[in-house]
């Protein structure tokens, strides 16, 4: 237990421990149950998201490709956030918002995009450095 | 055009050119209109797919990602091969799906590993290789 | 309540009386709870789709763009064959689901225009004679 | 009818006489269309809502489980004050939120969190009186 | 290329010309990546709204029922404003947001109802007056 | 970690070690990855699941009631099995589903109102014995 507590605690603290101030939703549920905070902690952050399959940065990647498809503007600030303090590259995130228009239309894409510039914003590193396109 | 015609034929071609065979969409598009057929195919594949701002293996893997959130099984299956066409990591792929469950739940994770499995046997990959972890 | 079951009886036989053969839902809602289905008929049917500020074709135009939306495969299965008995145009029908393309995405499409070509075949009248645009 | 009226008014007190003051739909509904806003309440609320095979806890607990998954943040705030005012125990209502991270992930699981939360302030509710557990 | 930029405009102007003031996303997306927003553009407002086989207030009453169902309230708002602009009748409008009580559920019609109030306050048209029915 | 896995097994038996025969989810896990497959089980049903703030009926009231709002048939018929054997009552669970036309629409108390039969059916419990109401 020691072990998944120490790894869950060096994990958040990588994606969550710089850039804009956000407080993660395990606040809120230790208000509501210390226990089940804990749990839930452990087990995501400390089993899931310390495996070594993918790094953090592609991790990252696929986290917020996912919270953009599912419109979860709340959790995708929070991990747009986490993706630029591991190292995602700022241009390669905006372009994979803008492929969600093929898979889950406008309304979709626009929601992650103002999620995003927000956050981008508040970091101090907007507008993004266009990458050199041909 | 010409030039977005040729490059919507080759990103094709790397994408859905191998592995299993599934009827791409665009043949049902064609039967219902072929001009809209080619507005679609050219605006998806020539267009945006064909961006270097994400590799296609960087592309394919937050497809996969969004097309399981979004529960989007029959787009699915056809991005889970063209992923492996690209050169996707089978084991990265599947460590998304299983990251999905705290994002969206455990009923989306099953749908998505059970599309990606079928895919694998069809290719002759699985079970996966596991990495080598610890 | 004899004039509200009249309605019911009325406008169910324009929208579903003819055309492809479906079970409508009603018979599973009254194998559960005869009272039930019987409530909720007058209701959908009776009340609501007997209002007039629509006519019945503009309405299953609404009801079919809205049911693709939704991804909800058997209700528009219903809806569609609903809409060419009341007189629907099927070019139209069909340009309203390639529509969903920007606000839905191409899933979410590619699955409206499946059930569309199955119904159309069944009655058939696949492929639709294309209007004469310009 | 005049019975129907009856009950849905007095189901209604039951569920929304109490507790923090939100309007109810039905007022925005009558501003639309009067006719359309009474068959509405008195199917809902008259017909559904007073049948007696769930009692008013039992379905409430329902309902509140099925808002949150559906991400219908302000029905979710009618009904868990609903929930309160017919009985429902405010820490099983906390359980099934959190239950809902393995059916629906954690952004859906948060925002009901939020929701709930944000009620049982303004009723001086909270924190919830834990259960003694063990 | 020119026709297509010369639709695009047109058909633009025609749609978000007239009532209120709104921000369309082509602003945003052009702040992310001008060549993406022009693409964009070209592609929805351009190809795909310029055709012909549904007319404008067709097209907007379809696209005004399915951003409904999706629950894509910011999109909803401009593209009511947009009904109106080109002539979508404001009562006709309004029944196909109660229609959907059927296929989507009371929270999905409330939020559609908020919206388009809004809108109807901000140009005067507040209430709707009530066609005679019957 | 031992007492952990005794409650996970003991829990996994109670709720799908009767009734109809379906292949849990946990087998497919663990043909893609068995560290996986047990981090999940124990966190879900050992820890979650054997929490004793709602009973196990409850817990699967729901679970039910937020399967069928997520449109997620294939858990959902797992659940109403399990449900069916810790004890719920039959026409509660179908009352539950038909409460959903409220929330969410007929197409999602239609899908829900199939699975349930089907299950019903293969455990010789069809038709339910209808509650003697008033």
């Amino acid at each position: 237990m020691k072990e998944t507590d120490d790894k869950t605690r060096e994990t958040a603290k990588k994606l969550f421990g710089a850039g804009i101030k956000i407080d993660p939703p395990y606040l809120m549920w230790k208000e509501y149950d210390r226990d089940l905070a804990n749990d839930f902690s452990r087990f995501i952050t400390g089993n899931l998201y310390s495996r070594t399959v993918l790094t953090l940065p592609e991790r990252q990647m696929a986290a917020c490709a996912m919270l953009a498809a599912l419109r979860a503007g709340e959790e995708l600030r929070l991990h747009v956030n986490a993706a630029l303090n591991v190292g995602c590259d700022p241009a390669k995130l905006a372009e994979v918002f803008f492929q969600l228009a093929t898979y889950a239309g406008m309304p979709t894409v626009n929601e992650a995009l103002v999620v995003y510039r927000d956050v981008l914003k508040e970091r101090g590193q907007w507008p993004i450095e266009r990458p050199a396109e041909k």
